[in-house]
């Protein structure tokens, strides 16, 4: 067999265990809490097979050609049509690059930001796709603990001040992994904070539209007084698969994203950037976003009814406002990692928090998904896992 | 305005002159052979739109749902049966990654290959989106000079000998820019120099199945005995709007690539490959590139003639066998970039080959496109570009 000799950045990437436990949770008698999956049941199917109809007829070969790197242009300019209605947002289109899904913008920021030996702070914890697209670029990657309401501003201010990471990283809405938001107050410090300290914020917001209690927040965004770049996607309000996101910020930076970008792919697809802006300029997305909503509401109430019901008392869940996922805290000395082994035996999935952490910790969290199951297969998957974790901590008890 | 600190390697990339190029050509009333389009007549519009239905009909959310980082596994398949049938090649699914293009197959592979020091060589003029690709990674760009039946083998020789690039990237068959193809002694010497130096040869083929003249040539990767890639899309046979391409190769690599490819965009557009999978399965793609080769064919013999016609005696173009490229070299001191601002106030555009050239060489080589425009078009536009190239070496006789 040839020994091949990668770059060495190669050796820093963490091998994805979660892919690992992705191929496990795919087979069809188990209960899966683990993806990061939208429910199949509210895409647009429908709607946009009509789209695609029209677009034949309208566009027939161009929408199959090449297009330009920055994306097409009536969907940029959807996207800050967008802007301007949810957050009051001026944006130009050629303040905004077409990706392919918001996962692309952050291999591009990454690609043009970090050398080597610079850091980039983001969450604890943290999105791990994040986490591995950065880490392709940097190995300084440097994690801020995350509290209820946002980061724990002491420690963020002592990191951008002593640290000088290039970017921060966050998602301030139902972050993935832990469903929690910022609270206004740490938006707009969170914003001070980066411009008192030249960082460049990478404003990351695929669930901000998935509310379901309490009201919309401005993004810090729209509070920057120096550098920041937004993102945001279709996956979560219209489909994954068209792999259509985007990226929105300076022109200065966008000169440079745009490079990148035409090395990385030359431009996302234009049959699916022109279908989905067929599909949004033809239908009613707010009433779509409000369905979905709806469901993902419900079903997070299920399962924390569920939790409630079925999870010893000490254990730490939290109750998003939105977005597709809950966090959850075992008791200390706990392994979600030996609670997995045991629940995939039950037939029921979830996955491990570790990954979440660039150094070793959150071996007792793990992130449960209520966004992809239907309510009978989460009132289910919860009493097992529920029967799963009592059998665990009572193995602990009596091993000790 | 913010001044932003960019990483190291944004300073190397090459400001793309070719997209500025580009811009110019899109005016609607130039004639253009500057960019690398197929021809959109030629796009399977209706056969597209059938299958778009059927997979809607058989699948509906699924295509619209995320889907595995390696790719859509019966378009995997696909690929392998189709190299099975070309060349005789037996690949297992597991030796294939769907790229969203073959271009990310570059990003990816420059990832994951190259560190800052390391060497990469290709050929001389070379495509420049692998040299873009490429310099993200590595300062180290080497080009062993090509000569109309593949490279110089001597220079390769002493190039993969002295400097020991970790990879060779090659376009085998009509090749972007030149149009030309390696014959078959120097495929087998090529293979065996990368056994014996221990260098990861990257094969690049989008354009292998547009021959129209003389007969196919097994690819190099047929012959290696060490490591090597093989690089494939649908962009050229089917719709390039689909960004749908491959990369074929070892387990261990492709285990490699593969990570890279989850931190760069999760995964290619499920819709795009479940569409080109249904589409490709339904009907009969030999035919279709049949259609496709005898119009490039005719557009390629049309260019010929009416340059044989209308340009001077002293300048040489290749006559590729296929492919959609024609390459031309001015008079020794010519500059094709002055050439194309006399050209362009024609309305005619073509891309100068210096971007192809790493060290500034190329000044007086042009690249021009057969397969976009009709065969009016291009005796109305080589007519012209005729006129231009004898008014430029007129007056460059005057100037004298």
């Amino acid at each position: 067999m040839t020994t091949y000799a990668f770059a060495k950045r190669t050796r820093r990437v963490p091998k994805s265990f979660i892919r690992e436990i992705l191929k496990v949770s795919a087979e069809p008698d188990i209960i899966s809490f683990a993806g990061g999956l939208p429910h199949p049941g509210l895409f647009p199917v429908r709607e946009l097979k009509e789209a695609f109809i029209r677009l034949m007829d309208e566009r027939g070969s161009e929408s199959f050609q090449y297009g330009p790197s920055e994306g097409f242009r009536p969907l940029r300019e959807w996207v800050c049509d967008r802007y301007r209605k949810r957050a009051d947002l001026d944006i130009s289109p050629d303040n905004v690059l077409i990706t392919t899904g918001s996962q692309q913008a952050l291999d591009l920021v990454g690609k043009v930001f970090l050398d080597e030996d610079d850091f980039v702070a983001m969450e604890r914890p943290g999105y791990l796709g994040a986490i591995q697209a950065f880490s392709f670029y940097s190995e300084g990657i440097i994690q801020v603990p995350r509290m209820g309401d946002g980061p724990d501003m002491d420690v963020l201010e002592s990191t951008l001040r002593e640290r000088r990471p290039k970017i921060f990283y966050a998602i301030p809405n139902f972050q993935n992994p832990s469903g929690q938001s910022y609270n206004l107050a740490k938006r707009e410090q969170l914003a001070d904070l980066c411009a008192r300290y030249g960082i460049v914020l990478v404003e990351d917001d695929p669930y901000g539209e998935l509310r379901f209690a309490g009201s919309d927040l401005p993004p810090v965004f729209s509070f920057m007084k120096s550098s920041s770049l937004l993102l945001g996607t279709l996956s979560k309000i219209a489909a994954p698969g068209l792999r259509v996101g985007w990226v929105v910020g300076d022109e200065a930076v966008l000169d440079r994203l745009l490079v990148a970008k035409q090395a990385a792919d030359l431009h996302t697809s234009t049959l699916t950037q022109q279908l989905a802006w067929q599909y949004l300029s033809t239908n009613d997305i707010d009433e779509h976003i409000e369905a979905i909503r709806e469901a993902y509401g419900r079903q997070r109430d299920c399962m924390l009814n569920m939790i409630e019901e079925h999870f010893p008392g000490d254990i730490n869940v939290t109750e998003p406002e939105g977005g597709m996922f809950l966090w959850v805290t075992l008791p200390e000395g706990c392994s979600s990692v030996e609670l997995f082994e045991l629940a995939i035996k039950e037939k029921v999935a979830f996955v491990p928090g570790a990954p979440f952490y660039v150094d070793g910790g959150g071996m007792d969290t793990m992130r449960l998904n209520f966004s992809n199951a239907d309510e009978p297969a989460i009132e289910e998957g919860i009493r097992k896992l529920g029967k799963c974790i009592k059998e665990y901590l009572g193995g602990r008890a009596v091993t000790r």
